[in-house]
């Protein structure tokens, strides 16, 4: 009873640690792109992750949780209630848990509609994602669905929440299209540079905060105090993705811009994140610096390839979280402790190929559902409500008065309309 | 004793997470006044924190929890050693927990100093408010007062914490008199808006982070893992709220305002603040729903009025805690457990207009008292001080140089005494 | 076994408020300094937590507590695993706590190199300080060494963290030399106002929420309770410190600046960090208040010395944490339980002069230690490094552009080789 109470009591810190990240991602985001949409970009994570809450609430749990199916759950929808049987989490923290996991895909999702999707798409994608979408992927790995009868590993997310997120990024900056002025008609790229470095900074370290609740509290529990050891991993799995993309870009590009020195710490967090728990430290430290080198590079090749990603959640999120997951199948050791009995060894602790192909096989199928479920739901959005996308006079004045009717930074930005009234 | 322990880690882990609330009325604040403040704004809500938890510590906890009399407590000053007797909260725990929430309705009454207020108007203010003010109310209803004898429900402080800071913040608005250039000779209204929606938005952001302390740690310690129920109805009700306001404001105004989003999201929390732990997850959202619909209205009301409220805390805090004090009397259940049997159940659960009545009866009563108090108490230090209010020169170049002697914000805005001496 | 899980959650929830402070630093940092090394400085705080923690996990917990000699230990490199003997705290959860520790002397540290250090003097000092300085007074203290074998009292770090932090911080900064444009020739100053006090004012906040871990949870784990003792210890400390500081600078410089009113809450946090667990309620408000009244005079004197200190760390941390350190020897109790019985109690409680001399001792030492390391260690990098200081076109234009390649504030501040090209 009691040992299940501070079970209760872990996990329920670890649900505020995992939505202080929105925060987190509130200054990211807001950071990382143009003052004349700030207010909305910030303003949106609060009223998406409120849909996203009551969604998750009524439908999302239980589509992941309910009786068990190879592709998806039902039942438990509106779940959650006072009971506590004294054993295990009460069904309360449980969702409480599992909701704020929910509401980090969707706002890494919300990535690539950034600068110029309309706040009608926003509210609408909020509830297909969150019903939809996610529940899918958390079903199949988290929820007893196929990938889990596999052995897929994913310790806190890499493949369901961020790969997830990311996919959904992904089709939707395909469909929306690049911002203006983000390409040269000769094919090469601007740099369209963030607004406020200080936000970005910030926001990392509270995501990195919080990440010791999203990959710590996936313990479920305090049993043999385990989650210190995933939170020493998930440190030393960001450190080395800090350490490594500062060098990389160094190196590379003649500077160690900011922004790549600041996701090389998010890549870092999202690769040890499906490994934290399956891993020794000198892994993480390996894990960890090569999504630091991974994400500088794949930043380049998105900008290549002519794909808009105005936040990094594609290289971040998507390329970061596939190597995440593959690196169980590298690195995972033979199990630590009955609670994390799961799966097979990697690679190089005599597993062989099996687990590798595993968690290949779940990242294949668990980004290709993601990216295709997204893509049709945006491409039905588009066709019904008539495009996505701003127009571009909107655009250009930027969303905060489009969308919202005011500027974010009154003072800074002169409203256009005032000036044609004078 | 194990058991008593882990409630004592609970509470003091809700202790931080109610302080960290501060951090976002310091961005809420800043955000929604203007650039010339900002400093001030910000500044100001350190030190009166400082002064607050002194009062607190010495006096204020001894007025709430001293020996029990109906209408003010007595004894028990400067409360708090090193002892543990075992069972219960720790006295120095005891008082940290009450001591944060009588910081947050201090800051909330200092939203009605906003943009004129003199320094030593909140330095004075600081210490009568957390001296004479809240603790009687809290004392009347948390402490064993006459209130608590009626069985009046206040689970975290709708009416304690927000009702009386936003009562003392319309007694400082009324006194100070509007912000020039708020309204205009035909009554017609200006809006002036805040400087930093990207603050606003992180602000509250860490308030809903907060607000998992401030509920779920109102509990006062783990058993049948109660806070985790407690802090599911406080995310519905602040989700609710934040997509009702938005709802809201977008049919109403034609656009989806950052501010009445956001003010949403805060309506939903301090709706739900009395009922948290009396009522059921679907009332939790119908709770927050009507919240976030209050808000938008209750804006535009005070605005009519020609009252002015820089922070809308007179709505988000006063109005809507008002609503969720009295939804109690709406949706309360039988108890749940042992721990929360307080009062009687809702109209709806077949209590019939009883509990409905006393809180009703509290919420007059108390708003009355605060109002009253503060009322009488600024007067007084208004004709001492020679007035509260900075003079006009003063307002119009700021707060920051004319109290402070220097721009917050220095390269964005030219100090005028630089340009006369050049 | 359950009581000792307990300890494990306690010390791991501090780890991370403690974690969080390094945002704190982040906002102080920024806000502090100017709009052209926003980015910089604000970025370099990730990268610098990121190499301090593979360093401090790689060796630096290892000269601290490995096998005990009067200098330093040795053993236990690359320190933390999944075990967990079901006593005392589980390997990774010590390594976590005692890490964070070490990023926040580094992150004090690099106050004395702010706007003017190139970014690779960063990095390199990151490493020697974090493997060099940092364990060497640690393990003094804190690891058996031969300060602790005086029975030397610094319950949370005034001395083995801040002292140590200000002391690095002050041979960078006169090594360094102070910033263009702070001192004319006729030996005045001029204040180079930082950029943003919302962001000072937030960080303090920050600081001070991360502080409740940084003081309770060095109690190590949840016997009596007395993580609450500590907490309120904490509060009144910080409280103290801000209404002192409030009005002394005041009353001496006619206006309540907000850096001294900000610096205040700093002093008292800093002030009761080595006493926390070791004074009565009503010493730690002295304390506080002397630390807040110290730092106005601190930073006053530092200025005539001509020595820059842009981030105030070396009043802040330095003088202040010299003061802390000392009033043990003054106010501290008979121990209050035996997980405190270390040293004598202070001259106010019959000690006599013993733990004072002790106190003193160790503030000598260890400031002397960390003075002169760090001294030795920066002289050999300029010599090695061609100078540890940026051009002086550099610093003009500032380091985000000098150093990363773009500013942090694109919008605020136009790049001027943009404007060399057009």
């Amino acid at each position: 009873m009691e040992m299940a109470l501070m079970d209760n009591l872990w996990v329920i810190v670890g649900t505020v640690l995992v939505f202080l990240m929105l925060g987190g991602f509130i200054l990211l985001e807001a950071g990382s792109t143009r003052m004349k949409n700030a207010g909305h970009i910030a303003g949106k994570t609060i009223f998406t992750a409120g849909i996203g809450a009551l969604v998750f609430w009524a439908v999302g749990y239980g589509l992941i949780y309910g009786s068990e199916g190879a592709f998806i759950g039902w039942g438990s929808f509106f779940y959650g209630d006072a009971s506590f049987s004294g054993e295990g989490l009460a069904p309360a923290v449980d969702i409480m848990f599992q909701m704020v996991f929910a509401l980090v895909a969707l706002t890494i999702a919300f990535g690539g509609f950034a600068e110029r999707a309309k706040l009608s798409a926003y509210v609408i994608f909020a509830v297909l994602f969150s019903a939809l979408i996610y529940p899918v992927v958390a079903h199949w790995i988290w929820g007893g669905g196929w990938l889990a009868g596999h052995g897929k590993q994913d310790f806190a997310g890499s493949t369901v929440v961020h790969l997830t997120g990311a996919m959904a990024a992904l089709a939707a900056t395909i469909i929306l299209k690049p911002r203006i002025g983000k390409f040269n008609k000769d094919g090469s790229s601007n740099d369209i540079a963030g607004h406020n470095q200080v936000y970005t900074a910030l926001g990392v370290l509270l995501l990195w905060v919080g990440w010791f609740g999203f990959n710590g509290g996936s313990t479920f529990g305090v049993a043999d105090a385990f989650f210190g050891f995933v939170s020493l991993n998930t440190m030393l799995g960001a450190a080395a993705g800090a350490v490594a993309a500062m060098s990389v870009a160094w190196a590379v590009n003649g500077k160690a811009d900011v922004p790549s020195m600041l996701n090389g710490a998010l890549a870092g967090l999202v690769a040890i994140t499906a490994p934290a728990g399956f891993v020794e430290p000198w892994a993480a430290v390996v894990i960890g610096l090569v999504g630091g080198i991974i994400v500088v590079f794949s930043m380049k090749l998105f900008d290549k390839a002519r794909i808009d990603d105005p936040i990094f959640a594609l290289s971040v999120h998507g390329t970061v979280g596939v190597w995440g997951t593959l690196a169980n199948g590298l690195f995972a050791v033979p199990a630590f402790s009955s609670e994390i009995d799961w799966g097979k060894p990697g690679l190089f602790y005599g597993g062989g190929l099996e687990q590798l192909g595993v968690q290949a096989l779940g990242v294949f199928t668990s980004g290709l559902y993601a990216f295709v479920a997204s893509f049709l739901i945006l491409k039905v959005m588009d066709i019904v409500m008539g495009g996505l996308r701003v127009s571009e006079e909107e655009e250009i004045i930027g969303l905060d008065l489009s969308e919202h009717g005011g500027y974010g930074y009154p003072e800074n930005i002169p409203n256009p309309n005032d000036q044609k009234g004078a």
